[in-house]
């Protein structure tokens, strides 16, 4: 940042009274842009047992298969956040079962949270997000060409689940050296 | 926002191509303003089984009694954030047990999320952002002076799953009209 979205004044990155990181601050109208992590949400959806991914078709990582998911806006819930994002990327309407898979990512400013979600009816297209959208075996799942290390982490997890029939709620963080 | 962070110069409210939602756009640089939820993390710190409460130094809600929380910053994990927030305002290094409430508040664009943690030695005490930090016994929660409705739903969980010796991982949504 390095004009005040306020008032168009040219900031300064300083830190503020009573505080100890270093912010942009506007010397003309005190605006203080306080800039945080962003949460991506999504789901995990299942139909019959077997797992729904999309071929991104955008970048980045384009051609890799992704659990849907983006960044949550404003106004709505982490939980509603998932859904529209699960329509958006694969055309399908899920029933969400239960909050599952909680993974910060420090050093992109991102939590990534996944719901694992029910598939009524194996209704689902390609999107302008998604160049496919595809059911998989769980045996089946391409680890090798998954989009995000997140999305790797949620399914080592849920697959891990899986095997003992009882889901969990997982927390973990990505660090840089493993991405 | 009504001026460009990047360039300065004043933006545009539109629908960038692509998108669906209306967003401030600079029409010189070709900027979009993404404005999303922030995460607010914090802990339950219990110590021998005793709850400890700020009593906030700071608006809002000044006076009233909090679980000691606040905005995740940029390059720390959910965790780190909620360890920080306590430190910062009860003077308390604690023990994380586990994520028990996410809390979506779509009013405020804003999700709070707090973890059970422990207190390993009665070692708090007031803080700039905190003029009283006590210990209550569970049956002496001050109810009607807890500062949100957050605060108060977490510990709603906690108290029921308390009683029941399993604590879950409870996700819920405050609406508008209860708050």
């Amino acid at each position: 940042m390095r004009f005040c979205p306020k008032c168009g004044h040219q900031v300064n990155m300083e830190i503020p009274a009573g505080d100890n990181r270093v912010r942009a601050v506007c010397p003309s109208c005190d605006f203080i842009d306080y800039d945080n992590p962003r949460l991506i949400t999504g789901t995990i959806p299942l139909y019959q047992g077997k797992l729904l991914l999309c071929r991104r078709n955008i970048e980045p990582r384009l051609g890799y298969w992704t659990l849907p998911a983006g960044f949550m806006e404003n106004g709505e819930t982490t939980l509603e956040g998932a859904l529209r994002e699960t329509l958006e990327e694969s055309g399908s309407e899920v029933i969400p079962k239960q909050p599952f898979a909680l993974i910060s990512i420090p050093q992109f400013n991102q939590v990534h949270l996944f719901y694992i979600a029910e598939l009524p009816k194996p209704d689902f297209h390609p999107t302008s997000e998604s160049s496919e959208v595809e059911l998989f075996d769980l045996d089946q799942i391409p680890w090798d060409e998954l989009a995000f290390s997140s999305v790797t982490k949620a399914l080592t997890f849920f697959i891990a689940d899986h095997k003992t029939g009882q889901y969990g709620f997982h927390e973990d963080t990505i660090l840089r050296n493993s991405l």
